[in-house]
């Protein structure tokens, strides 16, 4: 058994949005060699998602409005009892609706997607260095 | 190591609902010959979820009906630039709540699931062909 | 290729809530003696649910209430046919929301978690005995 792992990192510019991180996914399985097995992506952040999609627009945008109307910000809500100024409670909620991990099937030395599907990083607290695991397991 | 996959295929007589394929699921194990590793069921369709529960009506619908409340149809709402007439963004939202895989144990040649858990597949855009890919890996 | 597999059980004291079982987890890839691989985290049971967030209060509280106002007890919903008095619904799709399994990738023998992240079991319907099982397959 092969095993592969490689740390990916992100700065999204404004607080909340999406980066599509389908291309660095797939460059890590050619890094790998690894021609049939399981690749798991995950975020290394409680503040972040990451998911499959489609990637258009408008689409982008409405999932963000939707999350932003399942969970949305509340200045006055804490998470820890450490916080004093900023609210983070939203973030967590929006990344466990957004899911943290993905798993792809990786078959003949390509991860397996669907036609429209690509892998696409969801940013809840952006305008920092945040991380992103990529670990392949196969042979 | 050994490796497995296989596609499913269903059409779903009406737009939005459930297909138990728990077995389809089974039978892939039993081709694959692994007595122990890891299964990975996903969606290759952008418009709709796998997830595990126990297969029971009124729940199912009660299930469906919830999705519409969180995630309701709006006939205005665009997901890409191109689009004119219908809006399907409600179904990439309702396949993101339901989720886009499931990983199972492969233990002693069986798939573990708890004693009411089934492999239910949750279509948001149905009356056409559509793909499940599943995945075997182990020895 | 190694495999190892454990049952963990937990008694929730109460109806809902929030028990963190990292350290539960980290002890069977101890035991497990694999070194690269994957590690998978699923609840066995239908009402509960598994995910990783930072373990912090009031936050924990927090999710609880917003996953009541997403997905509320309604004791007239019925899941299945044979129910007579008490209402399970909101329980499954609290469980939907929060998901029913966690992938980790396993290191240099460890658990790759990022820095607040904690692998948290969410309990809908407790005050008895329910089980979560942890997969590993590596080498």
């Amino acid at each position: 058994m092969k095993s592969f792992r490689k740390d990916l990192w992100y700065v999204y510019p404004e607080r909340q949005g999406i980066i599509n991180i389908t291309k660095d996914v797939q460059e890590c399985l050619k890094a790998s060699g690894i021609q049939e097995g399981i690749c798991l992506i995950n975020t290394m952040n409680v503040t972040a998602g990451v998911y499959t999609n489609s990637d258009e627009e408008p689409m982008n945008a409405s999932f963000l409005e939707w999350l932003e109307k399942l969970a949305p910000h509340n200045p006055d809500a804490k998470t820890g009892s450490g916080e004093t100024e900023i609210s983070f409670l939203d973030t967590h909620l929006k990344r466990t609706v957004i899911g943290r991990e993905v798993m792809l099937a990786v078959t003949k030395g390509e991860i397996e997607l669907g036609t429209w599907e690509q892998i696409l990083y969801f940013e809840f607290d952006g305008k920092r260095r945040k991380r992103v695991l990529v670990k392949i397991i196969g042979e």
